[in-house]
């Protein structure tokens, strides 16, 4: 039996740091790494009003319970946006989830959705026109809620709820295929380049997502298991794949390559400056071009549908 | 049968744009890519002396050819430099290939060898002390002589046959440990950092491999087909696998990871000043701390032979 370093029974073996962990100084060992990452990185400020996206998977509910936790250290307020994208099967299973984590923590919750915001759930976007992939269409049309909606709630901040691995998958992702735009805009936090703009933090970078599996079952958070139907992109199954296999054979390598980014970053991010980022014509959200992906989507769909 | 766009028998497909090549299309565009890799980063100048470092294998042989076809178009000395590592069974077999090549071009052929610099071979070097495996101990001690070789034989710029396999093998693998002194030192050309310091160019980086065995069988160079037998490295093997998988998914992936490090190059290139740049205290090469890398080794190697 292995022990952990203060003698109870350990649960958990983090194979990057060596370490054998008791539930409770693995959960501490979560918590203090969630509170690290905010703290150095300065992303709540006493009196910020936080807003947690959440969808009822276990990243973004782990995420909304250690805010509520942190709130107990210090002031800021706390609200959760939850964003129905209309996928059959998938998003009514998880709503449940979210309204009971909110009312137990007594978090304010706030519901969009595709339909109401587009005329479209998305569903019928990939029926209508599926040229990009659902992936696409509801990366642009969720970022675009996301941030309009927190600007309406009163938001000062939105906390997604990334994991170590959507990170490293994600930049290398932009490696392999050149995007060095979307290389800007990965990392913890974005400076202030539009007054429309709610800057996005990931207070769970650094932590692997099996460890957030762990953690919520061990607090009891009651999660939605299902993926996405959509989920599966063979890109990013790939570069998944790969980088499991990495990190199995030389532990450490997820977060290597988290701070190779890190470090790199305030270089991407010179480009994104107050100038760079336009307005768009239509909708007058931030935008890279005069008009934004979004709204050039609800015109491809529109087209496709004959009106 | 499918044709080029010349009329002739295509004997190649080129994925990754698309092309279908006779012979002599293929050849000709190899051709160009290295002579417009040359031209666009000026790697060679009026005047250089270039001394081109060779093997006996496919990419080095390969670019000593071409090096002598572009002295037709415009003035520079070209030399060539062998080193002779002590690896029985593997360099014995190539360096007739290197000998037969120069005489066949006229190149004036320089030799050196690790146990005539070092004392000793890389086969005993491994037999005494082989903790960080093989590859490190000859990557250090080859950059050494090549760099110090290529001083003395009076060369301007060093060219390294290099393709496009390894560099992006390279780059991952420099982003997946954290290897940021390194990633500077990957790009196709050195600025003059240090008055030892030779600059390295590498006119074949944009060329996949599997294009320069082609090349060589069709421009009739002969050269030798091993392996090196200390070549797996466990790590590049995984990258190379990786690479070679997403290429075949997602043709022109190597290309697009060596754009978007070129794109960062200069920002790495940044940290390499003449202030950054040491001498080593005891041979008085170029080096990153008061005593590089080769003699860090060689006293390594003495202590654990025990004198």
């Amino acid at each position: 039996m292995q022990q952990c370093s203060c003698g109870h029974r350990a649960i958990y073996f983090r194979r990057y740091s060596g370490q054998h962990l008791c539930k409770r100084c693995f959960s501490r060992s979560i918590f203090k790494k969630f509170k690290d990452t905010i703290r150095i990185n300065k992303l709540i400020e006493r009196d910020d009003h936080v807003v947690c996206g959440v969808s009822g998977g276990k990243d973004s509910l782990v995420l909304l319970h250690m805010l509520k936790d942190l709130q107990s250290k210090f002031q800021f307020e706390l609200s959760a946006l939850v964003i129905d994208e209309g996928i059959a099967g998938y998003r009514d299973v998880s709503l449940p989830y979210v309204h009971r984590a909110c009312k137990q923590l007594g978090v304010p919750l706030h519901t969009r959705s595709f339909k109401e915001a587009y005329g479209y759930t998305l569903d019928e976007v990939t029926q209508i026109e599926d040229r990009l992939g659902a992936c696409s269409y509801c990366g642009v049309f969720r970022r675009n809620i996301l941030n309009q909606a927190s600007r309406e709630i009163g938001g000062t901040k939105l906390a997604l709820g990334h994991n170590l691995d959507d990170e490293s998958q994600v930049i290398l992702m932009n490696m392999l295929r050149g995007d060095m735009g979307r290389f800007g805009r990965t990392g913890t936090f974005y400076k202030d380049v539009h007054p429309k703009f709610i800057p996005r933090i990931k207070p769970l970078r650094e932590i692997p997502e099996k460890e957030l599996v762990l953690y919520a079952v061990i607090s009891g958070i009651e999660f939605d298991f299902e993926e996405c139907p959509y989920a599966h992109e063979a890109f990013r199954d790939d570069v998944r794949d790969f980088l499991n296999d990495m990190e199995q054979k030389r532990p450490g390598t997820k977060h290597t390559l988290l701070k190779t980014y890190d470090k790199l970053f305030p270089i991407f991010n010179e480009q994104f400056t107050p100038e760079s980022i336009a307005t768009c014509k239509r909708c007058g959200e931030p935008s890279i071009s005069t008009l934004c992906k979004k709204c050039e989507m609800i015109d491809d769909i529109k087209k496709k549908k004959g009106y």
